[in-house]
């Protein structure tokens, strides 16, 4: 039995999604900027998919969508735009990032760092979700944009971007969230929650990988030299995949939150372990654990020899972040569920962690 | 019967790319860092594809391939990267594209220059070529890059790459060109044209839209600020559509050839026409070219009518460019044929292509 849960990472591509994007390859490939017949074709296409978009995140026709080809790549160029416009002609002074972004967008900050401007990182609470009293405590007049995600990529953490948001807003200060590990799991409303920019990507919502979008709310500073993207099906991929997901969301999550329980309940049985964050925090398919003298990499390999395709950190030192119980660091394995996931697969991989973790352990003692 | 004659902008994906990446989708869609088996084979095809496309370009393992969504906008974060690591440090001051570059090129090079930098655009010869002899005058030690394309995009005329890059190198000056509208109808070996930036894109060669190549040789400076791009089955589809392109180059690009000189011969018989660039000088796909009298806009339409689907120049204005009679201005119309091009597509177009121009001079003159 294979067993795939490292969803936070890549999905399997939904066969919707491709039914949707084969005509883009087959028939309609046309330029939608050509002024022939097969080009208004494409151009209809495009449009209806950038109605899916807004539909889904409630997004109105005065905000502007950007296809690029990755979240972090957006994150990264969206910085420099604010260091190039606002920061290197004096207006501004200041970033503030928090500790769940990415190794891409803490270069970015590096980069601008090095030439000057102030670049606060903010860390964790003991809970795993960025401390907000901090953000109250860093910003000011002077700060040119707020970068905080939606949900942690690694502990599925819900960061409460509503409190985030009437931060930046008493301060004037513009807020960019990646939704990416967050859409699919709960509503996502740009207007409600007074976003200014947000990103998205499909890979981790069954689309097409190399696609992502920039919402950028109606009146904010565009970022005048992000160039677009010429990927066509990629765009009609990601209206597919985020209607999917959107439309979806409120009962598959219940069945996804179900399994990933269960799992968790048979983890919490388990001697000696860390979960990070709170039941309540997390979103309804992340679980993120570590065994007591269990090294990730090890049961990560246990694991996939048994046919179990988990997560480690990837460079993150997460239980040092959120002042854990040092000799949890270097343990953390995540699993990430999906819609796809099944419960013969959580049984499976029950018993099968089990057995990873009493033979690592065995081993150790002798 | 349905002509499609605009393969300079989009193209038919290829059944065998489509075959080449679907394992990616349904099978091996891990994300190729992932520390379990299903990443270790994602990053075998990962390996493959880099392989093929080292290979095709007779690239070495010490040059650098990245991956990104768009040649315009990889060229554009080049532009960037050497504004923000050479210009703004002070140590260089120039930068010089070519007036075969793209919009997005331009639009970031105004950027640049609005920011106190000498941008030159050298202009086109009367051959639709841009002018070697003015490189040669306008380069200095100060310039910073030279962005030359190997070939039009519109009329297809293929620039004396070999000639710019011994200029550049005399000035120990950098070189970036894209590939994209070469590659495929004449061999490149960076190597050989000692090339230091490339760039490539799927969608003139029959592969996915949305995925582009960044070939950066071995010792040049690395645009730091470039961010990885996770689409795992657009790198094999590039992979797979280059290898196609470059293999079948030799005899796809005669039978290509003899078609689209068919198309020439028909519409040298047309009185009253200028085609731009001379035929030595043009790539075997494409022929632009203008009728007195004829509007670009309506010709384009009365062939859409007829089911054939041409270009028009997209905001640029070439005759105006080479000098050429004002009677020709906003007259021209591509055709640019691909490896699916039938010679019943062609004879079709050719009696079309008559029919259309007679219409519209007939309405004029009535």
């Amino acid at each position: 039995m294979k067993v795939y849960l490292d969803n936070n990472h890549a999905t399997l591509l939904d066969t919707q999604v491709t039914d949707a994007m084969q005509p883009l390859y087959t028939a309609h490939y046309a330029d939608p900027q050509a002024m022939h017949a097969e080009g208004a074709e494409s151009r209809r296409l495009h449009d209806q998919a950038y109605e899916k978009i807004r539909a889904s995140l409630h997004a109105t026709e005065a905000d502007t969508l950007i296809i690029g080809a990755d979240t972090d790549a957006l994150h990264s160029q969206l910085l420099l735009a604010f260091y190039m416009h606002t920061i290197m002609t004096g207006q501004k002074n200041h970033l503030i990032l928090s500790a769940h972004e990415s190794d891409a967008a803490y270069q970015t900050a590096a980069y601008i760092a090095s030439q000057g401007c102030h670049v606060s990182i903010l860390p964790l609470t003991s809970d795993g979700i960025v401390d907000i009293a901090l953000l109250q405590q860093t910003i000011t007049a002077k700060t040119a944009l707020v970068s905080v995600t939606m949900a942690d990529a690694q502990s599925g953490a819900i960061i409460p971007i509503d409190e985030v948001s009437q931060i930046c807003k008493a301060y004037n200060v513009p807020l960019y969230t990646d939704a990416s590990h967050l859409v699919g799991k709960l509503p996502i409303d740009v207007q409600l929650l007074d976003i200014d920019y947000l990103t998205l990507s499909t890979r981790t919502m069954h689309g097409p990988g190399g696609t992502a979008l920039l919402f950028v709310k109606a009146g904010q500073t565009l970022p005048n030299l992000m160039q677009p993207n010429h990927d066509h099906a990629g765009l009609v991929g990601l209206g597919k995949a985020l209607e999917l997901a959107v439309d979806a969301q409120a009962f598959e999550m219940e069945d996804v939150r179900e399994l990933r329980d269960k799992l968790e309940e048979a983890v919490r049985e388990i001697p000696e372990h860390l979960i990070i964050t709170p039941w309540a925090l997390r979103t309804a398919n992340t679980l993120l654990v570590g065994f007591k003298e269990v090294q990730s990499e090890t049961l990560l390999w246990e694991l996939s020899k048994r046919g179990i395709y988990g997560s480690t950190e990837q460079g993150r030192h997460i239980v040092t972040e959120i002042g854990a119980d040092p000799a949890y660091r270097h343990t953390l394995i995540g699993f990430a569920l999906s819609r796809y996931t099944t419960e013969e697969e959580i049984d499976y991989t029950i018993e099968k962690l089990r057995d990873a973790i009493d033979f690592i352990r065995t081993q150790r003692t002798h």
